[in-house]
């Protein structure tokens, strides 16, 4: 059937990622399969061709496996940004740089409506990042729903993180004194030296509340979440009385099959030390999103902040990339260069 | 030793409750015992002798068992109003009505600090009930803490509950729909009938979810929580995108010497659903105690809310009350008469 563009002999091809089935346990490589396909080089009503430039990777794509958001037999899809090529709808033209949920593939034939036009000349792969989702999280998260204040002791958990790099960053700049948690000497060392915690916590070398305790002597008054579980149960006991929780991530809780209960102290430790405890979707603030825009870059171009970020090389790495990510292989924002 | 007051030939017999141990599991009313005591007629310094007139019943004491507060083999307390027969302190003299934690007797030695004056010519027995604790706690717990708008559907668990059925009057108050759990059809229909809920659930007659679904069909603004457990983990599900819990207790959870793991929801359905989840201590709100007793009292005088007294008559009746209330035996705020 001709979609009014002329047939498909100027068809290209792509190579495309299909997510073939649930994940038992830990997410591995091997539910991931590589194919070739034909992408038509116009794309139909109300359609535009994308070129993935950069593909998002974060613990929640395997959150979304989890939520059954991404279907087993269909194309692995994660946030991203690419370049249009073509487009048969009046919002898009070629050149334009769009966001969206995109499917893994090099070329790839998108609802228009799922697409959001990037404006700015910003280098492209800020969108996935310091611009992005990864980035407005941190922002509004730690700024906006955490409202931290000079002087306040700020936790973060998954601090080497895409997000907790820069709410680390983000804390810093409000005058806060920071302290960082972390997976390995290494990384600690890094969330240190690179990027400004002033005290870390190694979760991998056991006695999270010994180590709350010495870092956080006088206790907590901001806890930035991105893991949940056992950290999020560990921290309830540090918090201050009058402390605020902001839950950003379930990081701990995303690489399996099984669903986990809650913290222990909910609701008796909230309820006792008059916590607020807060879950924040990044896209409540959508309004802002310009704001942090803004903010965001002036603030790296001032050298007062950094993005730190994790590159997977490739298209082909991209399975590798999540599964790294899981297991903490990343310092700041990962991302796929397509 | 003499106190400066004579000898102790004017000395009175006090009954006293003696909690004997820990209990384990349920509480029972065999781990307490009722003794006599001496009691000597003048108090020392910056003591007060206190006649006990009504003394606080609610799950929030076996809490208290459970965290070691209420300590074994020492008097039994709670929190209670009685009026000062004698005073060595200078901040009290006898006639004065006096609120604090008082031990489970008839007469009592007390210091004066833990003590406060009770001001007023309200009948006494609402120190206990609508100007006490429960009170305060369904007035800044749910007017200030969750902020209800008119038109907002309020769930409320415990509903028949001394705080619950005050929470549930003052968010009818505020213009909401209400809707309340509670255990068993006779309560329902009694919050339906007298308190004024527009609809209940009856947690008893199980599939909490799907009873949520039809008394909730658009989801759950405000959730005004005094059990936690189960009740909790469903609620979470009901809420609405944005929706605010107040955790005011966690009773499902008092009566049990296990130590339970949270709701399955947190930290997840809260970051998906831009949930807020306060813990409330009624404390926090000291300063504006005048305020609370100025509205409540005026609004009872208007007929517009009416507090539900469950009275346990004779302080011997004190434990058996105390069991009671924890299998849910009471309508409204609970207390022994002394």
């Amino acid at each position: 059937m001709s979609n009014g563009f002329g047939s498909t002999s100027n068809a290209r091809e792509s190579r495309q990622w299909i997510y073939m089935s649930v994940p038992e346990g830990k997410l591995t490589t091997d539910i991931f399969k590589l194919q070739t396909i034909e992408i038509p080089a116009q794309p139909g009503p109300g359609e535009v061709l994308v070129r993935n430039r950069y593909l998002n990777i974060m613990p929640g794509n395997r959150a979304y496996m989890r939520m059954g958001l991404i279907a087993a037999g269909q194309p692995m899809w994660s946030l991203g940004v690419g370049e249009v090529l073509a487009s048969n709808d009046p919002g898009f033209v070629p050149g334009d740089v769009v966001e969206g949920l995109l499917p893994w593939q090099d070329v790839a034939v998108v609802p228009a409506q799922t697409l959001g036009k990037r404006e700015g000349s910003y280098p492209v792969e800020h969108y996935t990042g310091l611009l992005g989702q990864t980035g407005y999280t941190a922002y509004f998260g730690l700024l906006h729903a955490g409202q931290p204040r000079a002087g306040e002791t700020v936790l973060v958990s998954a601090a080497a993180g895409g997000v907790g790099s820069l709410a680390v960053q983000l804390a810093k700049l409000s005058g806060c004194r920071i302290v960082g948690i972390a997976g390995g000497a290494d990384k600690c060392a890094w969330l240190e030296r690179e990027v400004g915690a002033d005290a870390t916590i190694d979760y991998k070398a056991g006695n999270l509340a010994e180590q709350l305790r010495q870092t956080c002597p006088d206790g907590v008054d901001l806890f930035f979440d991105n893991v949940g579980g056992p950290i999020l149960e560990a921290a309830l006991d540090a918090m201050k009385v009058g402390g605020r929780i902001i839950l950003c991530g379930n990081a701990s809780q995303y690489d399996s099959d099984q669903e986990m209960l809650g913290p222990k102290g909910v609701p008796l430790t909230l309820i006792l030390k008059n916590l607020t405890m807060r879950g924040f979707p990044y896209k409540a603030y959508e309004q802002q999103f310009a704001e942090a825009e803004r903010n965001l870059w002036a603030w790296v171009q001032d050298g007062r902040i950094k993005p730190f970020y994790h590159v997977v090389e490739g298209l082909e790495q991209g399975p590798t990339g999540l599964v790294g990510i899981l297991s903490g292989a990343n310092r700041g924002m990962a991302m796929v260069r397509v």
